[in-house]
């Protein structure tokens, strides 16, 4: 570590000639001062090397300016774009964005020390599995979190969701009026609670509309994991009249396999249906029916929320729930 | 903000029945204390909500535990894998990445001013634009940074690159030794240093084959903006032999258009080549040929970097130099 001697507030007054207090003014968020002295208090600050010290004001504020977002990497989200659009709608409410990832459920205690340590304002939680146990101690460390895709029923917990329900019921009903009497699902991973939902919702409304033991086999929500459980599927078993992915990547996949290795096409000969809106996609090649997550308007909402929670730790829990649009593309034949 | 009374470690203590050091020494690292000690600690602390107060803790050691991790949004990587690689090795290194996005030259200043407020230990520049005159401000502010995919040659910055030199005379001598005549670059937006050093090589290099005044058009590293470029370039143009890509997704759009558009087919009627090496480049309808980044050694080798420049502000300034791969396609027509 540098042994030099830290650069104070009074060094860099003495230097710009003016007080110590227009110093401090400079930069504390919403306090005034001229734009005069503003550009010289600036340009000898940055001479000098000063670092007003925020770490201080943090022990005086209570607050540190930062908002933990959990990735997991079991998360099938459009992530580098929500990433994105958190971190910007963060930054507009003067926060900034400390990263962590959630690999394994193990984890998740030296996670949440972490979390404690770094004395974040409050927590967003992207696809991560958290219990009510979990949730409980955010409670007690007074530490606010909205989760993201990702409902806990039997928590109070503050959420934002794609409504998986609505979305999936509309696909299938899509295939179900062009007669599409046999399917396949090609499911996300068994311990993924999205593509666990996902699954479920499938299964279940294919029941109510008269469709029986819809046969279920897992990738991993990449494109090689969809070819190779279709491909090992397909030794035993032919092709239905429709597959539904539980991702777009998958369905992806289904139409490249469907393509390279049977020499079939889809919609001809299969119709495909995917979830989540990517742009791949819509891309020239695969034009699948799918549907699109409103992120923009998530992203904003778990902002919102978590904002409001910060302000008031006892405001109400909320939950949020948002419609995905219907993408129509070229990926369902009318039989 | 919560008026609850902050819980202090002698109150986890005295409800743990242990000594106040004990609690200390379990919330600091590198300290050693029994197993059960250390269960009874945790369990008391999470009961009480107790937040060892990691802040209070940084005024002493003069370290943050922050990386902070800048991305350009004009940067053209495989964003999501790179940060999440980046996350994970700073996390081995007991780093946390604090995110900050650089939308605009602009909003250099204000970007800096925040960086310094945070007081990171250090800071990963993605592809972001970073002239010598910023670059002195970190010397200024004792905080080392390592530059990933950007050279500034006029400065001793720290920087790991991917050799894009190497790379796109090796996909250019393919289609070379493979009798192509004429040319066409796809370009990244002019204001991406990245984007300009590959289309240059790529002119440069061409000339010095004998290949006089290739054409460039521009898209902005997307899908669509490579489609529309190519189509407006195709009205007063014809095809070429070759379409250098400046990375895979304009690439997939380019293979794209020439399909949908000209009913013509990659590589039969038109050779096209792309870089990053990116899944969506190896999916059975584009395979295309291409240079992937070797983004493990990249993303360790900036933090290491790093990490050293944090224990040793002296070190001398560093750059390394990774050559990517060939990923050979079906992109490529031999003539």
């Amino acid at each position: 570590m540098s042994k030099q001697k830290r650069v104070t507030s009074y060094d860099v007054a003495r230097e710009a000639g003016v007080s110590q207090s227009a110093v401090s003014r400079v930069f504390r968020p919403g306090f005034s001062v001229s734009k005069k002295t503003r550009e010289k208090v600036v340009a000898t600050a940055n001479e000098m090397g000063y670092r007003p010290n925020a770490i201080a004001r943090m022990l005086i504020t209570k607050q540190s300016g930062m908002v933990a977002v959990i990735l997991s990497s079991r998360a099938n989200l459009n992530y580098p774009e929500v990433l994105s659009e958190l971190n910007k709608e963060l930054a507009l409410n003067n926060k900034r964005v400390l990263l962590f990832t959630l690999d394994d459920a193990d984890e998740l205690d030296e996670l949440l020390e972490n979390i404690w340590t770094f004395q974040v304002d409050g927590v967003i939680a992207l696809a991560a599995h958290f219990d009510s146990k979990s949730l409980d101690l955010f409670a007690k460390h007074s530490t606010p979190i909205v989760l993201y895709n990702r409902n806990v029923p039997e928590s109070n917990a503050n959420t934002v969701c794609c409504n998986h329900d609505k979305g999936i019921k509309q696909l299938i009903d899509l295939l179900h009026q062009s007669n599409h009497k046999s399917y396949l699902i090609i499911a996300g991973p068994d311990d993924s609670d999205v593509a666990n939902e996902r699954r479920e919702i499938a299964q279940n409304y294919l029941h109510t509309l008269g469709i029986q033991n819809t046969p279920v086999i897992y990738g991993d929500y990449g494109y090689k994991s969809a070819r190779s459980a279709l491909e090992d599927w397909l030794k035993t078993n032919t092709l239905p009249d429709a597959i539904i992915c539980s991702n777009d990547v998958m369905a992806i996949g289904v139409i490249d396999e469907i393509k390279q290795n049977l020499n079939l096409s889809v919609p001809d000969d299969v119709s495909v249906v995917g979830f989540d809106g990517i742009s791949a996609a819509s891309w020239y090649n695969y034009q699948i029916t799918t549907i699109q997550q409103p992120m923009k308007q998530l992203t904003k909402a778990a902002v919102d929320i978590l904002m409001e929670r910060i302000e008031n730790p006892q405001a109400a829990a909320e939950a949020r729930v948002f419609t995905g649009s219907l993408i129509t593309g070229n990926s369902i034949k009318t039989r």
